[in-house]
């Protein structure tokens, strides 16, 4: 169901299946048309026409979540992984609203979403009933492209027009759709009324998906000829990278070029997703920390942001700048579209006999397997040594991932990692569940604080429910660490009353027994020793695993 | 912590408490001089001046929650028990966007409720930092007024503007203020950038709230002429109770019309607030199912809305009219500053010698406690037997609060009920959470249905940290029931996908599990003697207890 209360008893009996089919039936076929093939479902009554109509269209799978908010991370977690939207199905403006927080990380991370949004039948607003809200402002608030239905007749063009401007602002195309938002981004909202959905269609199906004369190709300049040039000048470049240039490939040809040019080359902080382990270039993420960030490019006089927004300050702070390349800095932007094969010309233009370079494997983590206390700076190097091959991990750990984990990863087997791209956190454990129905051959690892873990929590049911191959590994520091700094900054550093806002520990949560409530079996692990071991039964089970970590400090 | 990513090490050194405070302090302070005393906080880094200022101003009570649905939740349960806003203290767009399912219900409910929003700083907007969103906009789709602060000098003056916008939206007073918005409600957004948070005011404190030209009484015509010759006149009348004439003395009242002029008396359905039980007049709720509501009012000349809007069909049905009342019944409307005495004096004129009716208690439930199953029929006599004196119950039942459970209820002791005030689900838990605060000499039960209540689970937490005396019933019956008429009507019946995304069972939730793992105690019941046995064992603990109910088809 979903976040309103649902039922009425009084709707007319479906026209099914026979003859043109109904709205809802358009809109699924369309979507199936469009190349989306799964559904992270959340419905209520406006959406039981839809939901019906799954059985009518086969090849859309539904994945049922009790909270849009894991539903709208998971549509996240799937794109990200194959680069093709995912659809959502959420009710009215309740729905929408906790949606919100993950379909914010999408925005900022480029990410492709279609969201299918049920809303009370035309006939029916105005009148004020319980659930009306204007959905249209609301999504229009973290989407990049709204349109409202009007008609079973042109419904499956609408759900077209949806999955092509999501597909085209993820790789940085121009829309001109008039559904298109000032909120940028690729997370596409169709609002579908119940009307629309139950009434038959009349008219053809039209098979027009949006026009092209809707979207182009960049009308910008070519950014090859300028990036060369900065490269080729003798002056300081900054290659940073977003999840558009983050593939094997891209690192290995960003590596040749700092090798031939002298340039600067991170990924962006937190990336949205990137590659990392044995075998690839060593290539560091712009630090969380903004002052680390600023010293790092203070000498860059071009900056080429390939995929991926100008690094600020997430946060300010009183008299610095937030902006944090030095002001006379030229700046290069390169679209998801073409950041790939920019770099690939690039690093053959000017790297062309120039090897990358690749971490080695370390030794297999065996000094910090004791039976000592797990603590923030060494759980990651007992992660990292067992990290099966292929993984993916969804990475949340906040703080606790700040003191060693890039390090340690860097020599573990090859891996995507999804980070928290708009840094709204509860995506952590939705983003794994996409990516585990986006692969379902590879094992994915959920790295989650604390402090975040229970906004969508619910997700585990979802990975019990679906037999995903998903490890939770919650970081139980006890406290929300991240602003432990900030309340000092703040002057509220021993304060009972503000200390007392930051720590989690009264109680403490027992996240084995919730993981257990929601079948998933976990385990807890305080040592090294008890880490590995956990990670081995997680490994062992068929299906979705939890190891509380409990963090010394 | 709060909906997003914090942390940043680069503010500068607090100013701290000493000389004009800073625009953190003025705001906590203004707060309570408004009389707001509790705020329920999910605080970022864009809080923690407000966090830090707590200490300063320890009139102000902080409860600290895991998520803000439960923050906004449990506002509403606050304040629609005292009269009074509580604050919320929310981060950023992110923050927001999970409250606003709650929100929405207190903006249906018409019930105060005061977000404290942190912002960026004002410098760093338009940077597109990484949790910058259109905060104004958002917060304006559920809020009936928003007001960005500006400075440390003016943000008291904004806060005791909020306070009281609240305050008059609620009552049903006309608000001029600038910042009001067309949403309706009483929900006040004070959006505070971190500058001015962290500010030292350097001018005068001002003392004046919102001006009195801002606010003022309903210049509509008074009601009572109307409605003093409506139920004069021998057509039919229907008076309908919404939560500001929900009191026993209101009860009565209308309960003596009905007697002396033959007046329809009903309740809202799910009513924001209603007192019930032995010794009050039996006076039902409209029913959820619109066919049943519109029969009931079929014949009503003219309907008497006191603080409820006109009922309408919660969701559209194809060829039905959305509106329950006749076209032609007229309609006077009450704010609810004025509900109460209205129906006093009209009871005084029209009534001034009948008695009101006064339910009985029936037996103590005796012949529902065998051994046998507990169902979605007998779980409600079970309950209302053992109801303690002077209880409050937060009723999200939904489906499984329709099989007699208000019947019983009207035989147990008095108590107030909060119901689904804007059908948004997730509610049962923060609202009860909510009320515990507000009243915390008296027992507290939380109703909640199984579909429901993963939404917002992480109020237990919350309940558990403030040892709180909140009992959650959790009615199991394994599906979203509610939707089972819905998915049939769409024709969806039988069909094995669609079923699928009803049915909760696979895997099953274990409730009694996650409970603890919030450390929350719990037990299960099967049958009546365990349900019976379960609710004398939360009795007997101190602080929250949470029963799986089991329910059998």
């Amino acid at each position: 169901m979903s976040t309103s209360f649902h039922g009425e008893t009084s709707l007319e009996p479906a026209d099914g299946d026979e003859g043109g089919g109904n709205g809802a039936r358009e809109v699924v076929a369309a979507l199936v048309d469009s190349n989306v093939e799964v559904m992270f479902a959340n419905p209520g009554t406006t959406e039981m026409y839809l939901v019906a109509a799954l059985d009518r269209v086969p090849e859309m799978r539904p994945v049922l979540c009790q909270f849009e908010g894991v539903a709208a991370g998971a549509a996240d977690g799937y794109a990200r992984m194959t680069g093709r939207p995912a659809a959502t199905l959420l009710h009215l403006g309740a729905g929408f609203g906790y949606a919100w927080p993950n379909l914010h990380n999408a925005r900022r991370g480029g990410t492709p979403v279609v969201n299918i949004v049920g809303e009370h039948a035309t006939s029916h607003l105005g009148l004020q009933s319980p659930l009306e809200s204007d959905l249209e402002t609301l999504a229009g608030t973290v989407s990049g492209w709204v349109r409202r239905a009007t008609s079973a007749n042109s419904v499956a063009t609408d759900a077209r027009a949806a999955v092509a401007a999501a597909n085209a602002l993820s790789a940085g195309r121009d829309v001109t759709d008039p559904g298109t938002t000032s909120t940028g981004g690729a997370v596409a909202t169709l609002i579908v009324p119940a009307d629309v959905s139950w009434t038959r269609r009349v008219a053809p199906t039209p098979t027009a998906a949006t026009s092209a004369d809707q979207i182009s190709d960049d009308n910008d300049a070519d950014p090859a000829p300028a990036a060369a040039a900065a490269l080729r000048s003798g002056g300081q470049v900054a290659l940073i990278l977003g999840a558009g240039s983050s593939s094997d490939d891209d690192l290995r040809a960003a590596d040749r070029l700092r090798q031939a040019t002298g340039a600067l080359v991170y990924a962006e902080t937190f990336p949205t997703r990137r590659r990392r382990g044995v075998g690839l270039p060593v290539i560091a993420d712009l630090p969380f920390q903004a002052e680390q960030t600023r010293q790092l490019l203070e000498k860059v006089d071009c900056a080429i942001l390939l995929d991926t927004p100008e690094p600020v300050a997430a946060f300010a702070a009183p008299g610095r700048p937030g902006r944090l390349l030095p002001a006379q800095t030229s700046i290069i932007r390169v679209p998801r579209h073409r950041a790939s094969s920019l770099l690939a010309e690039l690093a053959a233009a000017l790297a062309p006999d120039v090897r990358p370079t690749a971490a080695p494997r370390l030794a297999a983590g065996g000094d910090v397997l004791s039976a000592g206390a797990l603590t923030a700076k060494n759980w990651g190097d007992v992660f990292a040594a067992a990290l099966p091959e292929d993984a993916i991990i969804s990475d949340e750990s906040i703080t606790s991932g700040m003191f060693g984990l890039i390090d340690a990863m860097t020599h573990a087997h090859p891996h995507d990692t999804l980070g928290q791209a708009g840094y709204a956190i509860g995506q952590g454990i939705p983003i794994a569940t996409g990516a585990a129905i986006a692969c379902p051959g590879r094992p994915v690892f959920n790295l989650q604080a604390d402090g975040s873990a229970m906004y969508t929590v619910s997700g585990l049911w979802t990975q019990a429910r679906e037999n995903l191959d998903v490890t939770t590994i919650i970081l139980d520091n006890g406290r929300y660490a991240i602003l432990d700094g900030e309340l000092e900054r703040a002057g509220g550093a021993g304060l009972p009353m503000a200390e007392s806002l930051i720590n989690l520990s009264r109680p403490s949560l027992n996240f084995v027994a919730i993981a257990r409530g929601m079948g998933v079996p976990g385990a807890i692990a305080s040592t090294g020793i008890e880490l590995r071991a956990a990670l081995g039964r997680a490994r062992a089970t068929d299906g979705p695993f939890l190891i509380h970590a409990r963090l010394s400090a």
